[in-house]
């Protein structure tokens, strides 16, 4: 018997997420595995904002719903130790797109593990630029937002996981990428990416004002993070057949009551503009051609890479906690093993 | 010289319009025209929705706005009286988007008259099903919507000027069409359109599970003029991939503070869907394979007309404001001299 230490929901999380919505539990388990099983051993944990829409309570439609007392899971990257499958070996790192926040998995059902394949990368990347958030930020903003050359792309949260690569893709489709962060630190990486610019909203009093301001040639292409009163103040600077795909709603996600909607939808009708939400998943028969073009922009120099890599099984909570308080600069992952 | 009469905006109507916001002025005017004019007498009047819009006040960048003071204009149909243009000569029946509401109007400015074609329909129909209010029904449906055979497609203010027709063309495209309105009246107009059922809303309590349970196939187009909770709750109830052309937000243009706007966005990420809205003008360049389509329909007994025509000047502002009373059933134009 082996002790395996696992991650649980304790409580649906009231508002902001905290250390005692969850709880660590260690227990003993055979390794022993069955003919077809899969042994993983966890190595990096992603943890992104969407997590905290799926522990809204169980009978969440959107996406699949966390259970009381039930294991925690995301995207996340570990390396098989052992094998009853003929598809995978010894060594292999895989990813899962719902891996349990746990040391050891037994896996049956490994339709669900794609194999890193050998690049010249680190296998982190595999948890954003060429991973999950790569293909959401590849393909939100050219699939939805069809940028066009000369165009004025925005992108909220500039600073996250998602937000740092949408404006760097921006720049490669010849765009004028404008971000809007949280502070001067944030400010200042965003810019280092190769932003245009960057609004820092924390030194904002009037955003309706700011954003008008930041955007004299108005935006074209606006790609939602974290909808409320910025998406509103983008609405009144749209150009004329916008486009604004909605990626996220973070300052909505810790709402207790339902979130006040924008209320200048209006402007989507004078400008004949859209606004359009997606699911990555919805791409996933292009993932492959999109993960070797951005691997190729990666090689260039044409894409900066940020992980923000914190160390430690006991860090994924309050790692996750972090990302409503904005305490993180590009991709959050978690090291949990060697 | 000749008595004309005219309408003037005279306040800026604070909630819903009323009477006292306009003035019916008489001035004499001398009818003789310069090189290239054009005398047009009033005859058929649009009221319509979004002339609310414009009413907001004088800095509204989504329409041109309304002046203090100065003539209210609308969608209208008028007789060439006299002409020093050779486009245009005594007889011909014209329409323009812009015409003051008074009883002659010198024109200079032909570029925005567009003859009446010669076709063996009523003239009225030219401000609806064949007009603006067609065209608006045809292309936030059909190029915004893309309905495909077997869809259910949802309009509301069915029994307006627009849903009537959103929903015919619906049917004609071989999808479920289903519609909202107010009253048993209204749903029983609807009804008799050929719409596949229609929900009564001032005959529900609880809009969320009225939608669920009117729709139980999910709602693959929703056509919405009205905004506001009716869009809510359609969100919550909308099918992968849904397509939502907006149309106007009737139940907020007489809203004294800024609106509260659709709360249930998100779903729009987790469905991949689209809200999208038009200026139909966007497709002025296929106006006339449209009337022509429509035309065909119309001869065809595939779509039904149904004009609430009222008769006389004075009652162009009553008409006006009965629209936002629900006082009206299609589309309503009044008559304001053989």
């Amino acid at each position: 018997m082996t002790q395996n230490k696992k991650i649980i929901l304790k409580t649906f999380p009231k508002g902001y997420p905290k250390e005692e919505d969850f709880e660590t539990q260690t227990e003993e388990i055979d390794l022993t595995l069955e003919d077809g099983e899969v042994l993983l051993k966890l190595k990096y944990v992603s943890v992104d904002p969407y997590l905290r829409y799926r522990m809204k309570s169980s009978d969440n439609k959107a996406f699949k719903g966390y259970k009381l007392n039930g294991p925690m899971n995301s995207i996340c990257i570990a390396v098989v130790e052992d094998s009853k499958n003929e598809s995978f070996k010894k060594g292999d790192h895989v990813s899962s797109w719902q891996l349990d926040w746990q040391t050891y998995s037994k896996v049956k059902n490994v339709q669900g593990l794609q194999k890193i394949p050998e690049v010249d990368l680190p296998i982190s990347y595999f948890l954003h630029s060429v991973g999950m958030t790569g293909m959401t930020a590849y393909f939100g903003l050219l699939d939805l937002g069809k940028p066009k050359e000369g165009e004025t792309v925005l992108v909220s949260a500039a600073a996250g996981a998602v937000g740092m690569l949408v404006g760097q893709f921006a720049k490669i489709k010849g765009c004028k990428a404008l971000g809007i962060a949280g502070g001067p630190e944030k400010v200042k990486f965003v810019k280092s990416l190769g932003f245009d610019d960057c609004l820092d909203y924390k030194d904002v009093k009037n955003m309706d004002e700011a954003i008008k301001k930041f955007t004299p040639n108005g935006i074209d292409v606006y790609f939602d993070n974290v909808g409320s009163d910025t998406l509103d103040a983008v609405l009144l600077n749209i150009n004329k057949g916008a486009r604004l795909p909605l990626c996220g709603s973070i300052s909505n996600y810790n709402d207790t009551e339902e979130s006040q909607g924008p209320r200048r939808l209006f402007n989507l009708i004078s400008k004949s503009a859209k606004m359009e939400g997606f699911m990555v998943g919805d791409f996933a028969q292009d993932f492959g051609k999109a993960q070797k073009e951005i691997i190729g922009w990666l090689k260039e120099g044409k894409v900066k890479e940020h992980i923000d890599e914190r160390q430690g099984f006991d860090k994924i909570v309050s790692s996750f906690i972090d990302l409503f308080h904005g305490r993180n600069t590009g991709k959050v992952v978690i090291k949990v093993s060697e």
